[in-house]
């Protein structure tokens, strides 16, 4: 137990502490290598990590509609059907995100417009692992879907069969996602963002993934010949705020949903009542013993911190000097305390509302800003997956109306031509009123 | 003059390439360098630097207030009034670009939000250089003023008498900017970025700059103690799509435009008409001999391409492979057009309509993605300003009416903890009936 007002301010920061992220050397030039060799190797190159890596017998890359569609129908109707709950939801609430055109005279004769359109192509990864990922599918498809983006690429591992989970292909199948390939790691982000014989390069990369695919995702963000990216990315994490009407058993389950992602996993409790820290320390230890990925989660729940506030508005500073990916605010009044709540990816709010609501089906995105990033980074959203681009149109009225301001602007900036190009303008129209 | 229709598909990307950007191992490395300095000795490096490249005898980072408006009411009152119609229009389209919240309830019991709030503190970067750039200043500082940015810090280098130009003072005034630095270069982005004694660390930089200030905002943007940035840079460029119908002297005037911002600019004019190439070809050297900036435009216009299509259509479809930052519509039906255009960061509509009305003026931004950025990213507006984060609250209704999907899931993604956070909320709820 952390109590917070006895630390100093450099204490303060050390307690709020993340975990140092994988970006050594080594890394980098593992995956540089690899991104050159998908450069100039392309489909070849891929389906050698991937045979390395993922499926030893793989022969193509590509997984036809056939194929998803028979994958789909193993899926049992109880999943079926929550993945179709789920679905609903996210869809819903990501169609409310649509955003309006805007069409605006600024002066008279001078129309602005912004418009927004939907990328062409988006690359959604899907990590592999221990457990597939369907909630993973529709957090990227459905605003995809939404946007109205044409083409919808996704990648992800096979197993050795040479096949994806059937949740996977399920859900992809709910978002009209027929382009499904099967690679994984930093081979996959060097063919969606490069572009091979087989996957057609796309403009953006989504998607969580381990640390060879994040340091894909930043490499290619930042060459010309690569993609734009949905965020930073680095371990996931809960901050749950809780006063001592709070529901102990509840929030150690918050916490351990945190641990169970990954023992890298980030799981803080802020609390004005030390009777609470007490109980969900109990609790979790009873939860954690439960768990199937019990190593996993106690692994992370070493790191696990239980800070004591005076106040509950000490605990809100302490959350927002953090900015959490997940805050979690069970509190007497948990709604009133939102004009206080500065950054966080997403807030749950209330004893009802825990993170699975949201990982799941609320129909909030849960691709969030982690690592302090929701300071400056918004959580995934419709208009990811949407260019805003302008629109001016002049009439000769509004060239007459606007054209010496912007010839005295260019005058001030040195700019001649661009004063000539409403000089000529201007003359043209003088002569025409001659 | 290059004859779209003779080329191959590798001569047409040739005929479209753009000039390789400075990426140098040797920029790459003195910027890092320079950010590592600043990042351990902050003030000090920052004023060194300062020192040694733009303003000898500079003692202090900050201007004060009273400096700002006793250079800004040095601004001629010509200046002063077209920057204040200026302001007003960008102003106003920004406005109009203020978001919506969104409350939904997307399962009954489930209510899910979507909010916007302002970035706190942000960061806008003014280039020093040949000329002042007051119109750059309102295109940072007007969004963030709107958005209600907590902070709004200018950076921008100083002179050798260790003042900046009174119109980039009147502009900071118009945008209420009160935090401005006399720095430039890798070093100002690393102090707004890291953060100094004297400049607070900012979340966001924005704003155009040399290959040093590139390379330092590309830097930043990757660690995770550094700063977001609003998008990746390159050279200006425009592209002019015109008919027979187009005036000579206008296109030549808006390709002059864009070669003067520097040797690098790009200025491209695409058309079905030979005789406009010629006409225009014989415009632009008339009216290169007369621009003060000739050597700068003349060094540019030898890059420029003149490429003659079969059909306005072809034209488009040239366009569209370029995706260019600024696209300027010269044709009999411009805006008749617009349905079939898909990749542009502004669009400059009909005759009337100079890229430097959207430069200075009629309210839209001119910072645009360039290099082909617009394919995937946004031109500047309110919303790089602000963030997006979701909020959700369960009713005891809607965890009845969620939780079961929600654990369904839970366990098709072998997650014990999250399927448990429902779990144990849904235990207490039946007992709650008892």
């Amino acid at each position: 137990m952390i109590n917070w007002s006895t630390l100093t301010s450099a204490q303060q920061v050390d307690a709020l502490a993340r975990p140092a992220m994988a970006d050594s050397a080594k890394l980098r030039a593992t995956v540089a290598d690899i991104l050159a060799e998908v450069l100039t190797r392309g489909d070849e190159a891929v389906l050698e990590f991937t045979r390395r890596f993922d499926s030893p017998e793989l022969t193509s890359l590509k997984l036809s509609i056939e194929k998803r569609d028979e994958l789909a129908a193993r899926v049992t109707p109880e999943v079926q059907d929550a993945i179709q709950t789920a679905f609903a939801n996210v869809k819903q609430f990501h169609e409310a995100q649509y955003p309006q055109d805007i069409r605006l005279t600024t002066t008279p004769g001078v129309v602005c417009e912004q418009r927004f359109t939907a990328l062409e192509a988006v690359g959604l990864y899907i990590p592999g692992g221990s457990a597939p990922l369907p909630s993973t599918v529709m957090m990227l498809g459905v605003p995809a879907m939404v946007a109205g983006c044409e083409r919808k690429v996704l990648c992800t591992p096979p197993n050795a069969g040479q096949e994806i989970a059937p949740e996977i292909a399920f859900a992809a199948k709910c978002c009209g996602i027929g382009e499904i390939y099967l690679c994984g790691g930093a081979q996959a982000i060097a063919a969606m963002a490069f572009g091979t014989d087989t996957i057609t390069k796309v403009d953006k990369i989504f998607g969580p993934g381990n640390s060879f695919v994040t340091e894909a995702k930043q490499q290619v963000s930042q060459r010309a010949d690569g993609a734009a990216i949905d965020m930073p990315a680095g371990p996931s994490e809960v901050l749950v705020l809780a006063d001592e009407s709070a529901d102990a058993d509840f929030v150690a389950s918050d916490l351990l949903s945190q641990a169970e992602h990954g023992p890298d996993s980030q799981a803080i409790l802020v609390t004005n009542s030390a009777e609470l820290i007490e109980a969900v320390e109990a609790a979790v230890a009873k939860q954690l013993a439960q768990l199937s990925r019990n190593s996993i989660a106690s692994k992370a729940m070493e790191n696990a911190r239980y800070i004591l506030t005076s106040s509950v508005n000490e605990a809100i500073a302490v959350s927002n000097q953090y900015a959490p990916e997940h805050l979690i605010v069970q509190c007497d009044n948990s709604r009133g305390l939102l004009p206080l709540i500065k950054h966080a990816g997403s807030i749950f709010l209330g004893p009802w509302s825990p993170e699975s609501a949201g990982d799941y089906a609320s129909g909030t995105n849960h691709v969030l800003p982690t690592y302090g990033y929701a300071r400056n980074y918004s959580s995934l959203g419709l208009l990811d997956f949407m260019r805003r681009y302008t629109i001016q149109e002049l009439s000769e009225d509004g060239m007459r109306n606007l054209g010496p301001a912007i010839m005295q602007l260019a005058d001030a900036e040195g700019l001649d031509a661009h004063r000539n190009a409403v000089g000529y303008r201007l003359d043209k129209l003088n002569k025409q009123n001659d």
